[in-house]
């Protein structure tokens, strides 16, 4: 008798295929789903990786297009960025893939969801608070955190000898002395010989950038079309060629980025759970339209508008790093965020050079910048008396700071 | 009979001379003064041209020291950026050199002071904000917001023209097509051509830093110590070279990051007085150190304190931004920020190469970086089962909303 | 030949009576306007003086509907509060104010408006940042920080010299020793015999509350029902009495805590102009209201929700003290706090008593209170061993940081 | 064998009693432990009773003079108040009391502690936060999240049962239909009838303040002086009477308040664990300081630094009810705090009636409120013809908002 279905998200990779099978051991019926958000597999031989172990159904699900316009996008328009760095590449996927296995759970009658996630990482609450955000009453297996696995599992030996024993398809290259994550965003690296915050991050490890010194000697300028907030189209300016639909466009950039070695960091963060980590990313397109968004969103919107918006894109980034994309606030926040974009709207010009985004020039139908008004040359509308009467009020509260401590210095 | 003593923020251009005779006609007893804060200029040049053009005492002050130590240090604990690009160079200058000119107002016994800062801009505020701040009692003469002076003095021509009649010496070179200001940390650009935002910057327009396209083609790689949030020694792994007094070392990041070409930007940015401009800044070793203290300070500081020192940090660049650095609330928030940074202290590996700044790795005493803890490979002091509970608990509230627009929806 | 039109915001005292002669002995032909916000006035009586002094036209507008829907509303839905007490009742009226004198100018073909606010308040830049906002071309006519008229009104004497001179009806009752500012939503009090802010306010100054020790020794208890976050009716539960527009719910909420003497502030507080001021405020209705709508609001609004919208209605509070009511950041801030205000829908039970608001009760459809989860006698859906790890978890940064200075300690 | 020593935070009553004999039982030596924090208690009674339970040792620990100074004298300077509305009476005594158990457990060589607090609610975490905090290897056991614990004892009846067969005293007055905490700043009601949002509270509820129908008919007027935040006399005006320590000035506080029947609240709150809950508070002498000292600091502190610093009162308030006083966040917030407070000097005059607080008056040697500038009668140091130009400066944006809006909406 089945103890009931699960519904695991799996990555055709040695854990989750050790998890397919212990869970069929344990009892439970596997349904694995995979999803496409734009990481490099072979999503057949998964399939059929899948099928051979003894899921009941496989799930190879193509989410790219709705990856960058439900959830790229509302990152560009928000500038999210955790700890002044982190493009979150990572956090805005998880999501978007935790969604769909909940569709794919409600959908199959599954009561229960699994993952390969570790119980140290912030993967596992992406994850998991997703799935009780949207379908309450599901249950959990994370295999990771239960000790009868993770004991059992102590080492990658423990895996192999699993596999073989169970006739889990065993990796032939050695893996990598690091673990990574990719997907259409990025691709991050962390753990092994990375763990040292010290050591510097090998030369080979980058697969999705050129490095800066390989990187061609000359840039490539392109123009960026956005209109409320996202890019709508991206030109090669010498070329002539253009892209406008959401995953065109972040491909594109992708490429253009990864091709000059754009987005590369190499950081210390803190994790949701309390404890500090290092991560390597590299973010080429995310990073091109970071500085974009950011160029068109000064030029057009409000200054004090965007005080406001900085301190939400701020939170808004905490959430989405923490695991809370599917939360009242998150959904408060992202409102608010989109209605102030509504302005957002034009084309900026940026070269890309060796690591770097270049802006040169932008131009909007819908500026609050007024050539006139700023001008050296012609005065404009613009009576400069009225600025000593604007100094002098703003003195008055640091005068009268000055006047009372004086009077406490002239007394002691 | 003189109308009382001025002391001019003079700076040996064709402008403020302007000024100084024009003062003298007025009938002002005129002291000039400039700061030497590591721009290039001809101070003894400057010196004979204003006491030939009547000063009654000159004044040439090298800041440099004290530039560096109290204000650009105090900004980099801050990790000060307006807008999440700019900076701050010309903003920080500001209070050091007017703090410096009412030293000299009170010691000469002058009653006013008087700057060439236009009426349109930041720096007659944070000028203007200064000095009434340290000396509540001084009258400002801003010839550029006084109706008889820049009625008389439309365009440059005039200016000319009165430096002709006068005896004050003309510039043979003509002037570029833009105006900058320059100081240890950076040279800004801006009005003229630049005031096109669609316009690209000439490529010949950058003093301070190499073009990225002409920059080494190998990296040079620092290491930067830290202690208490500023820098207290950098060093050229490679040559071994060092340098570990704040000028010194502030100068050598300079040279390090102009000869790579690092720190340039082109933005928009919003003023104080509420209109937008265009702005060009190189900040070769500002934005080096802008880096690595990041980086250092992610490393060593507790997640929390980082969430609220960095929101201070927002608030103190606003304040600096806009002039208020002698104020209470900024002399309150440098306090605050200063306590943050007391465990602020380690090593950052770094290499500048072709415009870009990469961290490569650091290290600390005080780190609160556990590498057992968050290793993937051992479990430490951790136990993954926890992680449940925490996912769960934080999901509490996502459910109950789940629960109620579930309730909402099946109603409606 | 008439140097154009001005609209004069009327008040039909000495002040504005005075104003209005003085502008046709300019050279303007005026026009007076004077709203009904709910002050106690003799509107008819206004209307003629105003055209016996020589008005072109005269318009008296009741705009208390309005002001309640458009400007009170929001201002409850914010829970805006400066300065953690006053209730912005001042504030909020002159947007209010001067957009329909901007209609009423842009109407009549007028280029000037005018008002007999002081140069050290804040209402001159409230009601000039709505004109020029609203009206961004038009002229505005301060008298009192105009040098020709203050030096020749020094004192209340010389504006009755100049009464009694030019026919202008002179008040026979004595001024208070305080000047006052009365409308639908409160009265302040400040100036004369208050600017000594040790002495205490003499008893009589109330005209809108009862003393609390004349008030009804039983309380009156009343039921307030919100949608949308505003009041859409109140109902005395006694009695059985209800009101359910919005102008008369707010008056007779105004009844209700005059007659218990609720509302009554004793403040200082910081000027936008830089200075601190004293000023006594009652605020019957508004007070009940901020009461009764936080207690809805934090009944049905998710925790961080909330949070947020905090930080917004302070924000708010802010924008609306300083007079921007009309500027794009208060709008933005606006449509997000409306957009929070979407579920915050229930009935309120609350006593009034001798100058206090006692909550008694609430009910909501839209809770997100949870009686049986929140139980302390039946478990619910909570599993109380989540609660170990959601700590344990919690305590992982802190036990980090003791470690750390752990480490420090033992070696110093 | 013994499994060890546990030091139980002991209250005297069933469930803790309770929990003794269980720890016994359960093989471990029970040290217990009862802080003095203000209670109403018999001491020596709860001694008594623990020794005859088997207590290996029994502390009673009056903590009464450093709750208020180390505890509740920052949480005044901090103005901390959560979600609007709740003074956190509570919270602010459960790191107090839990540091003492620390001490006492390293000091006697204990490696663990136990407390009776419930799994759904904040005192749980706040407990052990702060073990966790100052002793992390400590090892906690909570009964009510232990499964052979809580599914033992489902009902009162249970431990009734448990206390007959162990010689454990039955308490022989009914237990109130609610639950309760008291300590020197308040007393809290919950859970049971109160369950219900909507039912009223009960009259006779209130053990620390007269019902403000009762209360007096006249009011108290009392002054109380402050020095860097802190009240250091409280002075009872007509009486002359005076107390001038902590506990004495907080005590005496509690005696007005309660009298007048001042800081009842009945609210609905969020948890930490992210559940509402209803809580009914009175917190008499507490919320006459909350009022005293929000008017002397309004009144010395600067307008910008009193902006920063309530938004760091407000992240306080959260942590502090969160459970974090013993966290880097909330020790730097703390300092920070402090350092605001440093003018925060002077008398405050106010009356206490019928449930209310009456601000009446205040004065300071270090106020920034300046009488001559203010005055509407004498000018002072001001020109009132600078407002222009403040008003007009700020207005630029605005206009230029609605150039750009009035361009559009002329287009389409």
């Amino acid at each position: 008798m089945s103890k009931g279905t699960v519904v695991l998200a799996y990555s055709g990779g040695l854990d989750t295929s050790c998890i397919l099978v212990w869970l069929k051991e344990e009892g439970y019926d596997v349904i694995t789903y995979l999803a496409n958000i734009g990481q490099v597999e072979d999503f057949d031989a998964a399939k059929k990786k899948a099928e051979s172990l003894g899921a009941k159904k496989v799930f190879i699900e193509d989410l790219r297009a709705e990856f960058v316009e439900e959830f790229i996008w509302p990152s560009v328009q928000a500038s999210a960025i955790y700890e002044d760095r982190y493009l979150l590449g990572t956090s805005v996927a998880r999501p978007c893939i935790a969604r769909r296995q909940i569709q794919i759970a409600r959908q199959e009658g599954a009561q229960y969801v699994s993952h390969g996630a570790t119980g140290k990482g912030n993967d596992q609450i992406r994850f998991e608070l997703t799935c009780y955000a949207l379908y309450p009453e599901v249950q959990i297996i994370a295999p990771w955190r239960i000790p009868e696995f993770y004991n059992r599992f102590v080492g990658r030996k423990d895996l192999m000898e699993y596999a073989e024993k169970h006739g889990i398809p065993v990796p032939v290259t050695p893996k990598a002395p690091w673990s990574m994550d990719a997907n259409l965003m990025h691709i991050s690296y962390e753990s092994g010989i990375l763990e040292n915050p010290k050591s510097h991050a090998p030369a080979d490890l980058y697969l999705m950038t050129k490095s800066p010194e390989d990187a061609p000697n000359s840039p490539d300028v392109l123009e960026i079309e956005f209109k409320k907030g996202v890019p709508i189209k991206v030109t090669h300016v010498k070329e002539g060629k253009s892209k406008d639909t959401p995953l065109d466009i972040f491909s594109y950039l992708n490429e253009m980025g990864g091709r000059h070695g754009v987005g590369r960091i190499d950081i210390v963060e803190n994790r949701f759970i309390g404890m500090k980590s290092r991560g390597i990313y590299e973010t080429p397109g995310g990073t091109i339209l970071y500085h974009a968004h950011l160029d068109i969103e000064t030029f057009t919107m409000d200054r004090e508008v965007r005080r406001i918006k900085q301190g939400l894109g701020v939170k808004f980034a905490e959430m989405l790093y923490n695991g809370f994309w599917y939360s009242p606030e998150c959904e408060f926040v992202r409102h608010c965020i989109d209605k102030s974009q509504e302005s957002v709207e034009g084309k900026v010009q940026l070269s890309v050079f060796k690591g770097q985004v270049y802006i040169l020039g932008r131009e909007s139908p819908k500026s609050l910048y007024n050539e006139e008004l700023v001008s050296m040359d012609v005065q404009g509308d613009y009576d400069p008396c009225d600025a000593s009467g604007f100094i002098k009020i703003n003195a008055v509260r640091l005068r009268e700071h000055h006047r009372l401590q004086g009077e406490h210095h002239s007394k002691h």
